[in-house]
């Protein structure tokens, strides 16, 4: 049996991505895809600029493409994901939700929300049950879940290993990110290259707030936020895939950078279908990872680190993590396919 | 009346800037040029290879290239600019030195050594009568005085800065670095397309040390470094010239990110001929500076900040040079100016 | 004397090239900048999103842009640039030109109608008295001249040289273009990083079409197209400015590749502000020229050529010119140079 | 069965897309890796810089590399797979023949000697029989194929196609080549970063030869090569993998586009291994194919084309294939597949 989704939001870059995801996916089977009201009644073939090095699935690329509203969605479609834009995000998913669709969402709207459940599932999946606090506080028949930000979940499985084994005072974090994290016609070539913007806005703040929230505890009623102070500073780059960050933790405790490693490696994953089988890859060649050569361990999903070396607060190290992959489309099926054995769906 | 100068080392990237600063110059006229005993003999047209986008100028063009050795240079040459490889520049530098050059050197080699004056002329212009301990110690009619790393330059300016208005006790700093900072062969095409490398060899050590040096003491004798905590991670991204830096600092007194803004921009400038008539452009701009536009300002000479933020312990901010300029090759000549000043040469 | 000139289409990418020749030029002086609805009032620094790596002239930064109509721009203005894009310019340029201002457009409308003359100074400059007819034809107190597209103006110069020494009966090339020909926001990043695009729209006739009829005679009542066979294929790759061109050319007379150098060698330039010294700059090196370092020759208003051979069927060879100077900007600079010495100003 | 292979020359770029392709290949095992002296000895994973986006296979990493010498490379090889640097291809490559190994070739030494067969196996399958001429003439027992230059293979498809339809009589073909062409270290990054470079060392020769020979006739006992006048014009841009080529053509007969489409997509495929289902993968869109999209069709063995236009003389088309597998790697491996298939092993 599988689950019927839909997915909104299903032209641009995240939801190609989740195209490609959720075409072979043994749990779900697409069953509507949305975009804008100038591509309704399309083929997605027509509405799409399909730009994934790999050819349209045939199935889909015949789908019509229908508005985005409840109303053109199937009533038996069990979960949509989201990836529409922030600013129509909000109220257009508060829709779904009243109409009693559960909703899988990345867009940014809402992800601080109290009664909201941010979550990445190796890392909080104890979370998902805020999502009675939310039903309680909202009365809707469907529900809402987020995924945080690529940029933050790329640093906060390396983050919840250090947690537990040294504690965490303080991070400080630099990002060097790749364009498609703007989505496809986000950064123009004019902009990028042979150069570098040290400004992404809003994402700085997402960093410091959601990485809190995902590093907090859920104690049946409310997230308390982990209180370690947290920097950050975003930057573009000219790479297509694959954000890249510089992480310096304060901890509370000594930090030996063998063990820190060791406590990476060792962070569990899920038998969840997308989990990668070793969540955190730890690199001992100083020079990796790197985006292009690492973004695709285990189908885009796992996190890769390296360059940890003690200092004198703490651990410095890299990470990485395909930002359109387990950092978006990747993250939002990997929450489908939470709610879904937590039997939500 | 112009000093005579050599340069050793000038078929690589930074010998060629040295070049084309030196050759238009109104106190220097290039009256040597060495490299290694394979280009010996050759016109500089035959044997440099080279990639400044203007024309070789024609008075160099037909130069003889000698190789690099005292004996090589004719004895009226006051100063040699060297711009050689560190694993040479220890043995060939000393050389030139017992024979009663000068030398104004952007190797890395012994840039950290007790009686090597490091110098930025703008920051620390007082360090250089180190020389006089120099002298004492190693009994050379010549001098020695070395400029920091590209990427240790583009932070000190602001850091400075900051230093004098607010007291810095801990710096962190994330680097994006152009490939030119490795020289002409140092990256190839297939390692940083499309890619980022989290690692520069040695490159952490320096920014450590070398800007605790600089913002040290001289007392007449010795070399007080500061003591703050410094933490770098640097990294290789696909840009051509430009080093962007993102900088965190843990400040003794409280930060206002206005004032500290005035603190940059009000910071001295000299009147040497190289120096840009303000050291510190400050960007209200947040996506600013940026390396492809903004690396060029005063003839690559002016140091670019922006996005200075206040944060719980003290400031963030983002900073920029022009690597092989300021960084490098201007970095040299500019210390060329000083001695000459300072009646060295 | 200088003349007064506005331009129109003021804030796009030629429209900032176009301040960035006129602000310093002796003949000209920038009287009036008009851009879109939303744009009139605003200072031109607020209007503008300024890309290139020097300040906005400070003259410039506040003056206050216009809405492209000719009732805003003052009467006293001589002469108006325009940068317009081809989907408006066609109508608001005959608005401008029955108002009586003379335009040099850079626009891709109206290039190849009977009664408007396309020049290239160097080449056609007699081409420009086609205005006599056009006044004619349009009742016209103003005038209309055009240059040609990007591509066409980097082979035309060697081309012509070709004609006078060997004759033309057939041409091929192929474009290697730079991203920035497409305006600022023309080619997204994720299209072009690590990938090339073998289409520009329109750009293939348009080489075809334009290059015959700059090669053309005029016999004081039209223009009497050059009768070569012209075949184009354009590409754009991830360059940001200098579009290079591989041609192939079949001749009447048997070529001999040094003859054919020399023929470039010494095309005659004219003595216009903006002409270069030497029209064609020629490379004895095989691999170049090169895009990045040779773009820049004479203010960017030199043609490159370089890896002449000869073929069965006549000559190949390769040639580059910076696009948004020599290939727009600077183009419509000099057909006003022209339009000021052959007194139509 | 499978046939045991050796590669020679395995940790350069070449080698590396050897081992990922012989690795799982149900033909071939690999049972020896051989590079230069200084890897003697060495583990595979030593001796290598692996840098393809995925983990070296755990079999390969392993093993032993042994220098490049018959001698040290077992007897009970049937293959070799070499992609060494043409300057030492020609000897060592003999001195395997000698020993009677088969050696399957991507060097570039020997294509076009009268003895040695050339071969794209769905293109000219019936030139391997040029074989026993060689065998006689050199009195080996072993034997030296060879695959053609990427830039070669990328085009001799359609061409096929075309000849076999409408006839060739004249070949014009400008190419837009990447920077893996070149080999891991070839191209520099300062070289190629908003650049393009309009010459290949030798690639134009390579293309105008090896051609002819593919597209002639064997006749039993030499290759007729094809009288097609061929131009060729290589130059290398900024992308990693893909070489894309704009193609003219002049053909005996009238050409009709979509005739020519449909002669493409028709071209037999063969059924070895590495051929992909459909030989030319045959677009509508006139912006495709480009290099990132879709260089890995069918495991990038499929050849692109695309932008397929009446011309006066014939028809203008693109076309592009994965240099490193189509164009070397699987070229090689698809020539041991047709030995195989002809019981030359």
């Amino acid at each position: 049996m599988t689950v019927r989704a839909g997915i909104i939001g299903a032209t641009g870059a995240v939801g190609q991505r989740l195209i490609q995801l959720l075409e072979p996916h043994p749990e779900f089977e697409i069953a509507a895809l949305t975009a804008s009201e100038s591509s309704a009644g399309k083929s997605y073939r027509d509405a799409s600029k399909w730009r994934i090095n790999m050819p349209i699935p045939e199935s889909i690329a015949e789908m019509t493409v229908q508005a985005t509203d409840p109303d053109s969605v199937p009533d038996d479609v069990d979960i949509i994901f989201s990836s529409l834009p922030s600013s129509v995000g909000e109220q257009v998913e508060s829709e779904f939700c009243e109409e009693g669709y559960v909703v899988s969402s990345n867009s940014s709207n809402s992800r601080t929300a109290d009664d909201v459940p941010l979550t990445v599932p190796e890392i909080n999946a104890d979370h998902i049950d805020l999502l009675e606090v939310q039903r309680d506080n909202r009365g809707w028949d469907g529900a809402l879940v987020k995924n945080p930000n690529c940029s933050t979940i790329t640093m906060v499985p390396p983050l919840a290993a250090l947690e537990e084994a040294f504690g965490l005072e303080r991070i400080t974090v630099s990002t060097l990110q790749a364009v498609s994290g703007a989505g496809y016609s986000g950064v123009t070539s004019m902009e990028i290259i042979d150069n570098a913007i040290p400004h992404i806005g809003g994402e700085e703040n997402k960093m410091e707030t959601e990485s809190r929230k995902l590093l907090g505890e859920f104690d049946g009623a409310e997230i308390h936020w982990h209180d370690a102070q947290v920097d950050a500073s975003c930057n573009r780059i000219p790479t297509l895939d694959g954000h890249l960050e510089n992480v310096w933790t304060d901890t509370a405790e000594d930090v030996d950078a063998e063990a820190a490693a060791e406590a990476m490696r060792e962070y569990p994953t899920l038998d969840l279908h997308s989990s990668p089988d070793q969540l955190v890859h730890v690199f001992e060649e100083p020079e990796r990872p790197q985006p292009r050569l690492d973004r695709d361990r285990e189908n885009g999903m796992a996190i890769a680190a390296g360059g940890l070396q003690e200092t004198e607060a703490g651990l410095q190290f890299n990470c990485l993590a395909h930002n359109t992959m387990r950092g978006a489309a990747g993250a939002s099926v990997l929450n489908g396919e939470l709610l879904l054995e937590k039997g939500y769906l």
